[in-house]
């Protein structure tokens, strides 16, 4: 038989064994800052399920019987120990009031090389810039959900790892393969790995001169750049691409959020022209 | 010479004239409710400046100096009371820090019929229970974005002028034009005179048997009718539409937020099938 979690009981708000899962709005802090353990959190069954499945190493589970109950074959296999315990035990150790009533801890997995990231990949999205934490996770839940192939994250954009980012983005930032490249010399190298793999770098840009995304789509591989909500791609991006493109807007309206530009772009170049190019074939 | 708002400086946290800005935390509760103000509540300058352009009443403004240096032409003709003040005596009065250091207040404005929605309009949202606030708000800011041309809000669906969803928007519910039709008869009729105008009704929907978004952009005029992120449209919704059309996903993934599935469908309905046809007459 497979190795299962080990069901733990305890309503000791003190217990050591629940130190894994103290003062978590900071236990996501990167581990190369200071006083940064680098966990990953995974929150409710939703997300603790995609965690899982996933390549990060689970530690531990903490939750409420039901939870687990509700989780037991998705579990299975798992051998880590799972403390069971109270809504209010669990909101004691939390430091906060979890809804969710199950959460997991797990190690950071090693990223890809960019080089892998696109080595097989169709349409990946390259970020700059993008610090919030909400919208990064929208837009992995939107890259996966729309079936994009990997995510390369460049200067200025936030840790995908963050707690609320693992949460906005419903667990996919643990399924979507991404690679970071956040200093200058190899942000220009990877950008420079991603053509040399075959893709046709598009810039997303309101600017004068950018074609309508569609026209983008004739592109076998091709990897959308979208920068910040405030100010978008810079200077420096928009020279490194080979096209700029933009989602025509109605006039005198603000941009879609970043992760509403992607989620249209994405469904332009995945299911868009994947499923109108089956239309023609039928 | 036009009248502009009449700047009037107190820096009295108990000032009498700023009591339409206090416990503004509920005074966007519906007129029809018991103790509902009703007020519509502009939050920053491009809120603001968006309210002053909508047809919504304006009242009275309250900000710091700087915002209304801002936005002293788009407040020229606004013949309204505008109250100048410190940040702290405007976060005493609101009850709360607002970052934005200018608010506005205005009275409801009447809504349209529903054949008046319809008249002349060529893509229009219908939503069901949508009763998320910031969803709500997502929803007219990518409408507004991609030239939809207006809003029918149906049963579950919470009010788009309460201020987070004001906020969320941008200030886009002020720009859009929207009807409400909450009652079963009310929404029966509102469909009914939806499709007497021409319009095909496409319910959005991962169901089997959906066929992809973008073969509803045949039809000249549609409806996309739009569900809760929870449980999509009713049976009752589904069995009233025409067509039932889905963006396809990638297997095994929840289904984007009902905004940004929104923003696809709108996109699809909207700017690429003009584009298309544009580029396809060039």
């Amino acid at each position: 038989m497979a190795a299962s979690p080990q069901l733990i009981y305890t309503e000791d708000i003190g217990d050591e064994r629940l130190d894994e899962f103290r003062d978590l709005t900071t236990a996501d802090r990167r581990p190369d800052r200071p006083g940064g353990r680098g966990l990953v959190i995974a929150e409710g069954t939703v997300v603790v399920r995609r965690l899982a499945e996933s390549p990060y190493p689970v530690r531990a589970l903490l939750g409420v019987r039901r939870r687990f109950d509700e989780l037991e074959a998705d579990l299975a296999g798992l051998d880590v120990p799972a403390y069971v315990t109270s809504a209010d035990v669990m909101a004691g150790v939390v430091g906060f009031h979890l809804n969710r009533g199950v959460l997991a801890t797990a190690d950071r997995a090693p990223q890809p090389p960019v080089a892998d990231l696109v080595a097989g990949a169709r349409v990946i999205a390259v970020l700059e810039g993008v610090g919030d934490h909400e919208n990064l996770g929208a837009l992995f839940r939107n890259a996966a959900a729309l079936g994009v192939d990997g995510v390369l994250l460049g200067p200025g954009c936030s840790d995908p790892l963050y707690r609320r980012s693992v949460r906005v983005a419903m667990g996919h930032v643990l399924r979507v393969p991404f690679a970071v490249a956040s200093g200058p010399a190899e942000w220009k190298a990877a950008l420079e790995t991603v053509r040399d793999a075959g893709f046709r770098l598009a810039a997303l840009t309101p600017r004068p001169g950018s074609v309508p995304l569609w026209r983008a789509a004739a592109d076998e591989k091709v990897a959308l750049m979208l920068g910040s909500e405030g100010h978008g791609l810079s200077d420096e991006a928009l020279a490194a691409a080979d096209v700029a493109v933009s989602v025509p807007m109605a006039d005198g309206v603000d941009s879609l959020n970043v992760a509403t530009t992607g989620a249209v772009a994405f469904y332009e170049l995945t299911v868009r022209r994947e499923g109108t190019a089956a239309d023609v074939r039928r």
